[in-house]
């Protein structure tokens, strides 16, 4: 995507984005433990200088890779409500989150690997991060606004539903591919999600929609 | 539980569950980088020898520490399948396997500690020991020839909506207890097996039951 005539990255926010993307990919592929400051330096090609600027420690650079891994799935179904804003979609939205490829199993096993050592992290996003929960109660207030869900809809307790099946849903995908292949995890969210009646037609119809 | 005239520990078996208890709480209490052999060895109050007679190296051990932590809560419904041959107590017996209090939370952590080093053991638990799933399965054909639950229900495909539907609720705990109460927890699993009618009553009903 970045081509020679492009104007170097100076945005502050981006460029830690950048510098998280580079750490999730090494937690991914080698674990937290091997992920140190100098060896995402390394994989990020610049100095530890640098990552010293955007993170105040190696506790503050995890805690903004979590954050970040949790809002990609997020933005991803914020920008196909922009442009899908169809009833019949909602369901599929989701797949967003799923571990159903390559770069979405990487943001789960990012997860994975920072619950391990920090199982508490997820509720003190960075400032600035929604955490996952608040996430999904974004996006279900929004879908709500837009006449997608219901307006009488429960925000809270449809986003702690959501939330709860999405990852019971992915942790089973994670260990057993096979076993919970895609088709059964849309199914099992909709199940789980039916009897909220979305756009007039039930959840469950809309899997195969 | 151990009296000075209770004779010592001799089974194999016992004295491997033992050590990985001890184990256990040290990764719960510590975490998994600071579970050494030599810690754990101390924590059991034996010597390293003793535990490289049980386990052949730290990764045999991790991998008997998960499948002694995911084995507890299926033996604690197993137990009450024996001594609770009611339906109505169905709903309940998943209490077993919440994190409602410090000992459940203790095995989730234990999980999500390994989880973050080795997220593919879930499906290589040691011989002998049962994964999760293949654990809820058993359950539910035991429950099924019990008379718990119908007959003609698809074990495969209800195991796989319980193990789901425990984990993310599960998970969703572990991190934000408050907001996800034992009681919406209970709901939320009734809820999402309520398709399912067990002993003539809807599984949601259930729950106040």
């Amino acid at each position: 995507m970045v081509r020679p005539d492009m104007p170097k990255i100076v945005d502050h926010d981006e460029r830690r984005e950048a510098l998280c993307l580079a750490a999730a990919k090494l937690i991914h592929e080698e674990g937290l433990e091997a992920a140190t400051v100098r060896a995402i330096a390394r994989a990020a090609s610049c100095s530890t200088g640098v990552l010293a600027h955007y993170f105040a420690d190696k506790d503050d650079l995890v805690a903004h890779v979590l954050a970040f891994v949790n809002h990609r799935p997020i933005a991803r179904m914020l920008a196909r409500l922009e442009t899908e804003p169809v009833p019949a979609s909602v369901i599929s939205w989701l797949d967003e989150v799923l571990p159903l490829d390559e770069e979405r199993r990487m943001e789960w096993s990012v997860r994975l690997a920072i619950w391990g050592v920090k199982p508490n992290l997820q509720t003190f996003a960075p400032i600035g991060q929604s955490s996952w929960i608040d996430g999904s109660r974004t996006l279900v207030e929004l879908s709500k606004a837009r006449g997608v869900l219901p307006a009488d809809l429960d925000s809270d307790d449809f986003a702690r539903r959501l939330t709860a099946a999405v990852m019971g849903a992915s942790l089973c995908a994670m260990f057993e591919p096979t076993r919970f292949d895609p088709e059964w995890l849309r199914r099992f969210i909709a199940d789980t999600l039916d009897e909220f009646v979305i756009g007039g037609v039930s959840a469950a119809t809309l899997v195969s929609a």
